[in-house]
């Protein structure tokens, strides 16, 4: 399955065919016929290139990461080795093939009726196996890789392996923990009426302390093998099927970033959703829909990671010993209380992955869609005032309703 | 400096005559003429030979890692390679010589009157440059191997070096944040005094719950390059000198764990105190100082701490950037904020290095050379209660005072 050129070279339209026909891996994928290929580059992220590559009866993506990001031009240098840690964590789930040296990555190709799952949000789809289907792959993937699974052996040489994509780490860093509370060239808003909620942002000093601990959990807390860019982007969807895409930034981090990258995701969404109502439709009911599916993720993220950690006594988990934690009460007691650490950790990324989509550098479809400036301007301060607010009271609630009423009394 | 051998061979008193012939580095350093060698076996640890080689002008430490640990037996193993984390970790401070297959090192001999300092504090020796010495070592191993000084690249390029000595980091997961708290075949204590008092820490639930976290935090948060074993038995001392030895049990943790093990270890000493009075001395006073060092140490670890961050502003270090924390009250705020929570780390690491001491499995001379047995257990007994006062209630502390105070209190 892997293989390796002698050297990297930006894949083409042109170049791709004859990389396919000289790599055996890719040529039998596609059926041996390579005559009728049809290759479509879709890549819309800030980062890599991805060619959708088919012939009449298979197809597949393949996806190349450059030496710098796409969407900043050369000057913007990004390792490419991040396409080793994405294709490492992409092992157990559609990787085909893997080129270290030309970066490039060979995967199931997922096809229509697929789309991305911001897309459909934009458009007011509901999934109603969504909540489902992510609390599940959140539960199992962070759970299986963290200390309530994995021998302390296991976890420091694991945490050793991806402290490699350093890169991506510090791109986050820089996005998302920084930029967004200092004077960046690489910023921007919806001016001139943001203008002074992007400065109070950066002026806020309680803001800056409680970003300073988020940043510090994310560059020091080896909790488990996290996706790290794990938004509404990162997610295709069919009504029955959810499919986790990029995880280019996987690294050991805490828990709740992906967790709060998610649900931070489905606010913006929310928060959106007044600049896409017309006449035919207000929203409302989808609106209650995203907020019901947020409390639902978390709800079932909850249980189905407690059953994990209910059915591992006999695993070789280094954090929770059951002779030490031998009986029910103690064992209700530290669940509780990890749990409840999570939910205050997701909130805050949360809030965190919502202030940098509306002050910071790159921004989302959700709100860029929205084509009135005052509109969207509106939506968005919305989702920046309850994302502070989050941020700074995220410890006072003991369940995700408690917060979700808080939004919604906050956005009365 | 470094070299190697083919093959490992414990060394003994006639191997070792050999081996120092056939490694130039360390000839050199004796001056050559071997004639008149002096070598003492010395180590009294749990874990390596330790010997001193002398001739009549020059002298050094050969200190040789075993594949197990020594006071345990050859049937629990421990990987050698603890040494090239040791080697790593002196490079800056009087390594003469490495050679990593057979786990040996050179190192400076600290000639007498250098004595271990918990033999000082046992025979009730005042130390008044202790807490500078300590203060400054703590303060500046801690910032410059934080994210306060060092970039993200540099941080997680050391983090992953130091994953490598994961058997060391099992080891102290084990005999400090396991064994206490479950029946263990390692752990004893003062039997029968103290049979109820070690029943009831493995039956505390509040306690395991409060150890789970501070575990956690050992496992999973790379805030630092820590020594791992900063007890008063890694530490040489005379009037006017202090020097840190032993550093093969380092690696990326929480600074908390260090200062920590250091304050937790003067506690132990200072409930010691009341089993070595005697007509001629009732260690009152000695008490007092005791408890006045620790003040002192994190007093002046704060102090020595926020001046290297105060002087840090050209500096590379990712965590609080200049341009974010750009005025004074906030850069107060965050600092108050990092000490604060390093202090409640430093008191729950304190808690349980005192615990582990008192029922786990390698106790301290401090309490062994005290020989009735009622004084000692009753000594012991004032140690646990209070450590595990200390370990629950850590968080309500505002400054060390306030929890030398309550210690006193609970003392009384």
């Amino acid at each position: 399955m892997e293989s390796s050129s002698n050297e990297f070279r930006p894949l083409d339209h042109k170049y791709i065919v004859e990389y396919i026909k000289a790599t055996p891996a890719l040529r039998s994928q596609l059926g041996y016929n390579l005559d009728d290929l049809k290759i479509r580059e879709v890549g819309d992220g800030n980062l890599n290139f991805v060619f959708i590559v088919a012939t009449p009866s298979a197809s597949l993506v393949i996806k190349q990461a450059l030496p710098y990001v796409r969407s900043m031009g050369e000057s913007w240098s990004m390792s490419k080795e991040r396409s080793y840690f994405e294709a490492e964590a992409l092992r157990e789930q559609g990787l085909y093939y893997y080129d270290r040296t030309m970066s490039v990555i060979g995967m199931r190709y997922l096809e229509p009726p697929h789309i991305v799952l911001r897309k459909g949000l934009i458009s007011g789809i509901e999934y109603p196996l969504l909540a489902e289907h992510m609390s599940e792959f959140m539960a199992r993937t962070l759970f299986f890789s963290s200390l309530l699974h994995l021998t302390t052996t296991q976890h420091r040489s694991s945490v050793a392996k991806f402290c490699g994509n350093v890169e991506m780490c510090r791109l986050t860093e820089q996005v998302i923990f920084s930029d967004p509370y200092r004077e960046s060239q690489h910023s921007y808003w919806t001016s001139p009426y943001l203008d002074s909620d992007a400065q109070a942002v950066r002026e806020d000093n309680i803001l800056k302390l409680e970003v300073a601990e988020l940043k510090s959990r994310f560059c020091e807390r080896a909790q488990a093998l996290i996706h790290g860019d794990l938004h509404t982007g990162s997610v295709m969807v069919t009504r029955d099927s959810t499919q986790v895409i990029d995880p280019e930034f996987s690294f050991y981090g805490p828990m709740g970033f992906d967790i709060g990258a998610f649900i931070g995701n489905l606010f913006l969404a929310y928060f959106a959703q007044d600049g896409h109502a017309n006449h035919g439709n207000d929203r409302k009911l989808y609106k209650e829909w995203i907020l019901r599916t947020i409390v639902e993720i978390w709800t079932l993220f909850d249980k189905k990671f407690t059953a994990l950690w209910d059915d591992s006594n006999n695993s070789s988990g280094e954090a929770y010993l059951p002779e030490i934690y031998n009986n029910a009460e103690l064992q209700l007691l530290v669940k509780r209380k990890y749990i409840k650490d999570l939910l205050h950790d997701t909130l805050g990324f949360a809030a965190a992955k919502m202030i940098r989509r509306i002050v910071g550098v790159a921004h989302v479809e959700d709100f860029e869609s929205i084509t009135d400036t005052a509109t969207r301007a509106k939506c968005e301060r919305q989702a920046l005032d309850v994302a502070k607010m989050i941020m700074k009271e995220r410890r006072r609630f003991e369940a995700i309703t408690g917060a979700v009423s808080a939004i919604q009394e906050f956005h009365k």
